[in-house]
């Protein structure tokens, strides 16, 4: 990365972490990009440049992780099932939870799109498009699944990350990050990755024959 | 039903009748309570107070239909799956797509759905609502399976009627009710609906051992 990269890049992560401070003390909707511009200190047409929606500040990195749920379910080795291959990246929400300051983690996503119904509903058309990434990996990985088949599926899967990143974002809220706590999510996200691993291979076994 | 009631239950459907005119000829962005108001010769307040707000126009009867998802899944017999309980809704949907006006279908909420961007964001949270509420039922009824389990499974059967539903808009808009249509639908809700079924088996019988 040039100099000029790198200086962007951090001028980007400077303005998100102003955001994220800002939504963690007043909340996503009591929030203005100018209110993120002025303690930023930049002008609200830097922001714009770096954000082109005030969502964008939070779910900035939604195109990279729905991009990154299609990849591993497409990319994912012979017999390995969806749910198999999704894991790890369930598993590392969780851990991030451990690990980020709780200052930061009550303005991001998981626990704002709890507090601000506009964010809600922006996650809501997030979580399909997720549905509709796995969906096209299923198509191009095992053609012989009827797509409303696939989606059901894709559909079942985001479920369950729904699920955890809410459970995180509420023990963010309640700044509950103990070890029961996290092993509880552990133990949910892999009760039912579990079960979506079998349903899989259950489907997959009636169409082709193939145990 | 007293005639003072009769009288408000015709002009509830006149007003919707009306709206799903105007929506169907200029599409649901484009039309105004104010236009909807005008055409049926009453007052804004008339259609606020039978529409609260102007999607209550289309989907007036979203929370009816939810509730009727949850308490199929909550009063299904004893060995009777969710999709099994669900199938007969679903196909009654299919059903209607040939029996109504088209004039008017195009107005409705699977054409509208596909058309206008700001009631498809309301239809997404109906989703989650529809979810929601299946999920409850699973927890009523089947009280071993794990809620995030539960609320895979129903993201599932929500995510196949909407397909469903998708479809039916697609053919309202394309003007086609043909025979060989209708049986595709048929046959992949049906599809899809005997996975789910086999899955929740599986996934009962993985939970309590019983078949």
């Amino acid at each position: 990365m040039g100099l000029r990269e790198r200086k962007k890049a951090e001028t980007r992560e400077r303005i998100a972490d102003v955001a994220a401070g800002l939504f963690a003390a007043r909340g996503y909707d009591e929030v203005s990009v100018v209110d993120v511009a002025r303690a930023a200190e930049v002008s609200d047409q830097t922001i714009y440049n770096y954000f082109p929606t005030k969502q964008d500040l939070v779910l900035d990195r939604a195109e990279e992780i729905r991009e990154r749920y299609g990849r591993v379910v497409r990319e994912r080795a012979t017999g390995t099932s969806p749910a198999a291959a999704l894991r790890p990246l369930v598993l590392e929400d969780i851990d991030r939870l451990r690990l980020e300051p709780p200052e930061l983690a009550r303005g991001e996503f998981p626990a704002q799109c709890l507090v601000s119904p506009v964010l809600r509903r922006f996650a809501l058309e997030e979580r399909e498009r997720q549905a509709d990434a796995i969906t096209a990996s299923l198509a191009a990985t095992d053609p012989e699944v009827p797509t409303i088949v696939a989606r059901a599926h894709a559909a079942a899967l985001v479920s369950v990350v729904q699920t955890i990143t809410d459970a995180i974002g509420a023990a963010v809220l309640a700044s509950d990050r103990s070890d029961p706590l996290v092993a509880r999510l552990i133990h949910d996200a892999t009760d039912a990755l579990d079960d979506l691993d079998r349903t899989f291979r259950s489907v997959t076994t009636a169409r082709t024959g193939n145990a």
